[in-house]
């Protein structure tokens, strides 16, 4: 009997945080591909034998029975490959779906974050206010861009969800409750349509009962 | 005879921005498998016939025989692929030089990335001096986590230089000039020996002779 997968992720988070933690992305990412998983609650992240396999101290990291190996973005890759599912099987497709998940990680989500810093970890630091126009200009850019790539797509490139799209709809799930994607109609669709599907519900759904349990 | 790949830069940039544009990573990347490659100049980023290309309006993007992409971390990864170098040839191995690759992109470069522009962007906004000290606790505390990393080791992992440590240390490069790294010598030691190699000699040197004849 092989062992399942594992991640890691946190027994317990700050309501604000709910909803957003990263272990999201893996948990999406095994029910897109009917995989089986077992997940393990880190007490301290920054605790040094933890950190041995997570230098950042972040959550989510990931072993099987190959491989140890951290950061949501490689982790999502992985299953996917490891799956043969979520990612074309030709290597253009391959390379299209990984330029999408690299542009989410690095072109969307630091100014997703820029936002969500200045507007809950620097929220009681003078400047915030006077701030806030500024970091919206950053992602109001990025989704202006993404509004014209998907104003005539379902998804991000023609070959159907991919591990891109999985990533986009993930970052960008960052500024819910914001009202910011309303000004982005074809944005708010496409992450309308990527949270409504059932592996995306499922994975929510299990990732927010943690907590829920954590409360009883 | 097959054409070589093409990789677009902006033949001008202002003066702090030079030494740091991202076609710095496929000129390295292209420098270490040796492969040659063309480069074409950028008018107008912003402009729609460009974005069909690169929908974020940015450099690099990249194209061959077979694929057109764009992000410098998808680019570098598949130049290394294609080469058959820079990236271990076992699937364990590879992931791992991937995870680095991304865990530079999506964890270290926002926080290097936040401080540059406190520094140089916000630099005239009344807040920019107060919040330097709260960007500078970001990537400090990421410099502290990369230091226990690397302390013991050459690279990021055993397997010797890979895209992973190109990307960390070219992401590490956005920090030059600024002595932060002076308090983490690990580190410093780390990016010295990346940039020491000429294949990144190299790709400096053809990066800033672009500029130097802009100017003649």
């Amino acid at each position: 009997m092989t062992a399942l997968p594992r991640i890691t992720t946190f027994g317990w988070v700050p309501e604000f945080a709910r909803g957003f933690v990263r272990d999201l992305r893996p948990r999406w990412a095994f029910e897109e591909v009917g995989q089986a998983y077992e997940v393990d609650f880190v007490r301290d992240a920054k605790a040094p034998d933890y950190r041995q396999y997570q230098p950042f101290g972040q959550v989510p990291a990931y072993q099987d029975d190959q491989l140890e190996i951290f950061e949501s973005g490689a982790i999502v890759l992985h299953i996917a490959k490891r799956a043969g599912q979520l990612i074309p099987n030709d290597p253009v497709g391959e390379m299209k779906a990984v330029q999408w998940l690299i542009a989410a990680l690095n072109s969307v989500e630091p100014a997703v974050m820029e936002y969500a810093m200045n507007a809950i970890f620097e929220a009681d630091r003078p400047w915030s206010g006077d701030r806030q126009p500024v970091v919206l200009s950053y992602i109001e850019r990025r989704l202006g861009d993404l509004e014209t790539r998907l104003t005539s797509r379902v998804w991000l490139e023609e070959d159907g969800f991919t591990i891109g799209d999985l990533m986009m709809v993930s970052v960008l799930g960052g500024l819910r409750g914001t009202g910011i994607l309303d000004r982005f109609p074809a944005v708010a669709a496409y992450v309308a349509r990527g949270e409504a599907r059932p592996a995306h519900v499922k994975a929510m759904a299990d990732h927010m009962a943690v907590f829920e349990q954590a409360a009883a």
